[in-house]
């Protein structure tokens, strides 16, 4: 069980909603997922498309809706985008995603930290989308977010943990949630995520874009929880050595 | 499911039998791990202190015995003691270990490939393990060999998949199970074994050495249940770019 | 060549003057690195202890000095410490360094970019050490640093390129000079780091710190030249598949 | 300086002299790289096309000639090619490579060692190429091979050093030079590999295939000098935790 703001969450993945063939198929991944929280952009709420209503299902579903603010390439149309995600979905919670760079969709630390203190002081919810930065997570705790969400590696990359080294730090000094967005393209990154000692993660283009999205959101399901458990028990160290065992000569004297 | 020999396994899980604090925490690891074959080294067998006993409680749990040669120091050592181990817990099974190095257990290229061709002869169920090697995977497979299992890093070194671009090439070669066997020491390690294409792991010290051996051992078995199914489901290839999606200024153009 | 401001340096090779055992010791190491840049901290100009003096004998070897404002918590510190290297030192070039984080010092983005704006605006000539973050890197770009410093990992760490994946996009966005900071604890990250087509690199701690840091430093020269001139060369992409030669039995028929 | 047999050489990089696009070429960049040693595969001596003539101009520069089996699908082949080189180049040295495998052109461990200790017997000066096997590279140099080439990944895919926690196993063990051949894209691979203890490596796709060869040996040249120098100066652990400074408040107060 793990807690964001007031709510409690029995699953450590969280899904995004873009990229699946039909609303039908994220469904039933989010279902196969066991998936609690799902992130969808607030640009893709066409409401007025009802066979396109990505929002009804999942809410008889149970599930704790994020609206997201990608596509925002500053604060201003981020907090303007929150606004309209809060009237239409009638929740506080807000993944802040604010990306001016149209390749790489890399977070603007400036315009997201600047963003995150108004909509908190606005009654938001927020958890930053974020790059692997250790003193820029810990400036987005002090002004009142909710969890943080750096990146492992870009948007849709599927390169998994690049950005280990920095994660590690983050997790280390945060005392708030640290869920790992962005990059995890395979089960065994977010297994390794977990084991770092992330709180969740976030996957969505690896289980969307896949051939068999509901299978591998059962995988991802699955290596989240290995990681998790294995992070709890305790992971030993690597070694450079091989642990000796008594050679069988030893054994063949004592016969 | 997955074949080896005659033999249908559900679980793609191997775990070693060695290091346990106790025979009973071997067994709980065993059971919680959801394993169907267990490896034990022959030089362990001490069938005259019964308190010690590995082998009944396996035997009652329906546990394939996968003897092994662990300390033998070349082919002859090596058939000797599969040839004790036949006698003794009445299976023509064997994992095939020789390692003359004492440091770092090193497999044996040479008297490796020459024992497995007269074990096969003389009726054994031949795994050997072995190093990363893809020519030599290729004739233990020629001399008939039922499985490989290549090393991913050195025993007991918890340093993952350090052989991975070898694995690759074995795994694409193979026309028989792929077991990879050492050095796995967090579940994300088992899972990006699966990803490749492995048939299989085995783990053994990152489950008996944990501060919690019962929990890693479902830890690890979530991971490899993750891995094979990302497998099936197909993964995406890693990109350098990120996926763009449309900009949020799109969406407010449509308001 | 490269240019940084209105200056033309033939080496790719800046060095840091900390750490080292004696001010003789690191003149020596710069000497034998071929480096004509080299940052010193300005709470190490102690003017009044002449037997310490770093800064005579770099000046008498013709080095462009780059005071650091390192140990500066945030704009204002940094600032200040700035005029004052300005006024000492007789130079307005700056390598900015504001981390509020004792045990890591890791940068802060936000107060860099508030105190390079600044310090642009007071004239100086102003290179920032810089989380490895594309788009902050951009905007220290446009609000006029003539270089950004990114890290390739934790200073002193001797990790190598743990940020490597985000230093690709810096270097391929950047329209001015990047220069890889801290974090590089080997010939071979150097080496690397020019052969992903940064500018030049910074080295102290794997120099200062070595059992020969002449040596060392020679070798770091050596190894940027390498990178460097590879870069310019072109380097292969890595493959997955061996490049096939035609077979001895060819050769043989052909006899 | 490094021996091998009764030979020794000042420079420790090795060139291979296929796939350039023409032996002025290959004469060109062995000139560049300083390389005292060069492979040529016995099938492409082609001794009557005298425009083709590799051997009279490197002979001419002093180099040592290391012909190879390439191609040698077994020892018997192998043994054969190296008496014809024996004979057309007047030398008895010999990289002994034997591939069964025409996709990845992997070495064969049991030819390999066999043909080795067939050649020592014949008087060959043996340096065998094969994969970074520990305990192979043990009995290659009992059976009196003068060297050991394990490889650092597939031949030509210049991925660097894949199988670097091998290598650094062979490296510990060897009371012989160990070449790390195979695999090399990039001088900051080749420079890795020295600072791993490597006495030498063997380079040709990346250099041969290069846009600019002649450049390429010279970057190979620097960072091969770069990682011994490294070597012998001595190499810092990384290090999880940067290494604190004093914070410039210390100073601040000191005025």
């Amino acid at each position: 069980m793990f807690q964001i703001a007031d709510r409690t969450f029995s699953s450590r993945l969280l899904l995004g909603s873009g990229k699946f063939a039909s609303p039908l198929l994220m469904q039933q991944a989010v279902r196969a997922s066991g998936c609690q929280l799902v992130t969808l952009a607030i640009k893709r709420l066409e409401l007025t498309k009802p066979q396109d209503d990505l929002v009804t299902p999942l809410r008889n579903m149970h599930i704790q809706l994020l609206p997201n603010t990608s596509g925002a390439k500053n604060a201003k149309e981020a907090i303007f985008a929150a606004e309209l995600a809060r009237e239409a979905l009638q929740t506080n919670w807000l993944k802040l995603e604010i990306h001016p760079d149209p390749r790489y969709l890399m977070p603007d630390p400036i315009e997201t930290l600047a963003a995150a203190e108004q909509l908190v002081k606005l009654g938001f919810v927020v958890l930053p989308y974020c790059s692997a930065d250790p003193v820029l997570c810990k400036r987005l705790e002090q002004v009142g977010c909710v969890a943080v969400m750096p990146l492992g590696a870009a948007i849709g990359s599927n390169q998994g943990l690049q950005t280990r080294s920095m994660l590690q730090i983050i997790i280390e000094q945060a005392q708030m949630p640290v869920i790992i967005d962005a990059g995890l393209g395979a089960p065994s990154h977010a297994a390794a995520a977990m084991e770092l000692g992330a709180a969740a993660v976030l996957v969505n283009t690896a289980i969307a874009s896949s051939n068999d999205p509901v299978a591998m959101a059962g995988a991802f399901a699955n290596a989240v929880n290995a990681g998790r458990m294995a992070y709890l028990a305790g992971l030993a160290t690597p070694q450079q050595q091989a642990t000796a065992s008594s050679p069988f000569t030893d054994f063949l004297a004592t016969l």
